[in-house]
């Protein structure tokens, strides 16, 4: 937690070069000061992102029953189901929520958070668009960050468990007879695409299996997972887009494919079909979200790991709650996530 | 608007067949009452939506500098960029914006309604899932009702000019040199399914065209989309799913297909291809909504139309501005869409 680290009227004071008085008159708008020295203490405050309100360092004496939720994500993916549970959770605990949309813009950060501190919300939850920890922010009340987790491990913060989420997959996989797993991720290097990339290999080294090929990586399109077929699989037979004529030859030595998400499991799924494999009979896919938008609107339906972002943002909001009742959490928890079985890896039989 | 329209304790006495000062003291928790006359009170304050909070009624006098987002959805695809643009406005205005979202239940919409009224927030943006019209909230603040209007003309709503989005693709269509159009719809019986075929065939009447067949409904999903191209165009020649052999043959009497979303206009394009039909030189497609999941992932990426639901957002949140410094607007505003022009129309020659 940053609550030391609260910057202080002293402090403006210091950078500005007047007395802390001076800073009060000038940020107050009262008593007579010259425009030059006013503007000095106001990019002082500024440059150290002071907030000019008093009762916001006293916040433990009295609660705003307000809570803020502040999410740096624009098109929502990830972070609406968390800011949603979150609000339900809230709701529940009679606090309203602040909403504040940062937009991956870190000035528009730094000016929804001194506004929430004005408003002197009682806590404030961080919601991120993917799960690469980030920088906390500096405030004198409780921080709870939710998908997104911050660098600091004294800070709280909830994650989802994408190894558990990998190691589950691989259980079924097993279980319904596949052997040669191939892996497809998103971008190299986001932790989303390593951590479940990691976990597979070791799940299938302590079955005593190991990855079908080298792990391949590219973006988080379905595009990018229609190619990933064809270097899994190597070119088609025939012309490029038309069905092979033999059946199962084309799988070679795959049985299955892990893709770290279902946009690119959708592609892939796509892409198996135009060369005129069967999934799941010659190859089972699966992906990773459940953003139903994809995996059911999938052929086949995808089996898939639904992260519970909800659950998420609910749990994040109970340990702010605990947390501004004086029962702070620290460090990393990692949240169950769940197996959603379909057609991509049932198979007919 | 409901300003005329709130609930006060002397309803609710009415209603409970006790004295006004009774009511204030069952809802207050003090002077000494029977039980049952306290759950009287308490079930008709409730029937009634009755806010306990005597200074929610004098608003007009000080301002909270806050607004209520109220949202009915839970899925966000609509209404998450409409609370963006919304939530954008507010912060430039110095508003902050409490989030609120029902996620259509009618019980859970009161409870937030009367949480935001306790809150004594400036005004109230309600969205919607749909643009289906909605019962208005009773509140006595300022309301503007954005993406799904009020049914109350009084009230001021912001919603998205179908038809101007519909005429911008028929424009596009004719100079494309198509003129025989079908058309594809997602429920029957909604809004937009009905504004957008009620407008492509007056716009082709006025050219002196005709809708291709008969509209065709079905929900909003990529499977309908594909399965609406059969409808269209007759049974694939030869086996299912198998491409056709004679090239432009399979298209028949049809040279466009205009879909009510990007879903639908995704799977018909999935299902034109897997017909062998080329997109767009022999059928050319549209989509609705400009959601770049599904337009930009589409083979061939979709012509379609932007509703603009941020400046939708935004301009809701000018007009609550406006209402809450006392210049309220009334009835419907329609927000002009854009035109986005991608390769599902544009032809390779």
């Amino acid at each position: 937690m940053e609550r030391g680290s609260v910057v202080r009227i002293t402090d403006v004071a210091a950078l500005a070069g007047v007395a802390p008085s001076t800073v009060s008159k000038a940020l107050n708008g009262n008593g007579s000061l010259r425009e030059s020295t006013r503007a000095r203490v106001r990019e002082a405050a500024e440059r150290l992102g002071f907030v000019p309100d008093a009762s916001a360092r006293s916040l433990s004496a009295r609660r705003s029953f307000t809570v803020g939720l502040l999410s740096t994500d624009s098109a929502g993916r990830f972070s609406l189901p968390v800011v949603l549970g979150a609000e339900n959770a809230l709701v529940g605990g009679e606090l309203s929520a602040l909403l504040a949309t940062a937009r991956h813009d870190p000035v528009r950060e730094q000016h929804h958070v001194r506004a929430l501190v004005a408003r002197r919300v009682d806590g404030i939850i961080v919601t991120g668009r993917t799960t690469e920890p980030r920088e906390p922010i500096r405030v004198p009340m409780p921080v709870v960050y939710a998908f997104a987790p911050s660098t600091d491990p004294d800070d709280a913060s909830v994650v989802p468990d994408d190894a558990a989420g990998m190691r589950l997959l691989v259980d079924h996989l097993v279980e319904r007879g596949r052997r040669r797993i191939a892996y497809v991720g998103g971008r190299a290097e986001q932790a989303a695409s390593l951590v479940r990339h990691d976990t597979l290999v070791a799940e299938l080294g302590s079955r005593g299996l190991q990855l079908a090929g080298p792990p391949l990586y590219g973006d988080w399109s379905e595009q990018w997972g229609r190619r990933a077929v064809d270097l899994v699989l190597g070119p088609a037979g025939g012309s490029a887009g038309g069905r092979s004529e033999g059946g199962a030859g084309g799988a070679g030595d795959v049985d299955a494919i892990v893709f770290a998400s279902d946009q690119l499991a959708r592609g892939g799924c796509d892409r198996l079909r135009e060369r005129g494999l069967r999934v799941p009979d010659e190859v089972a896919v699966t992906g990773y979200d459940d953003w139903e938008v994809m995996s059911l609107a999938s052929r086949p339906p995808l089996t898939t790991v639904d992260m519970q972002l909800e659950r998420l943002g609910q749990r994040a909001a109970e340990l702010l709650i605990a947390a501004i009742e004086g029962e702070p959490a620290r460090g990393v928890e990692r949240l169950a996530p769940r197996l959603v079985v379909r057609a991509s890896t049932l198979g007919d039989g």
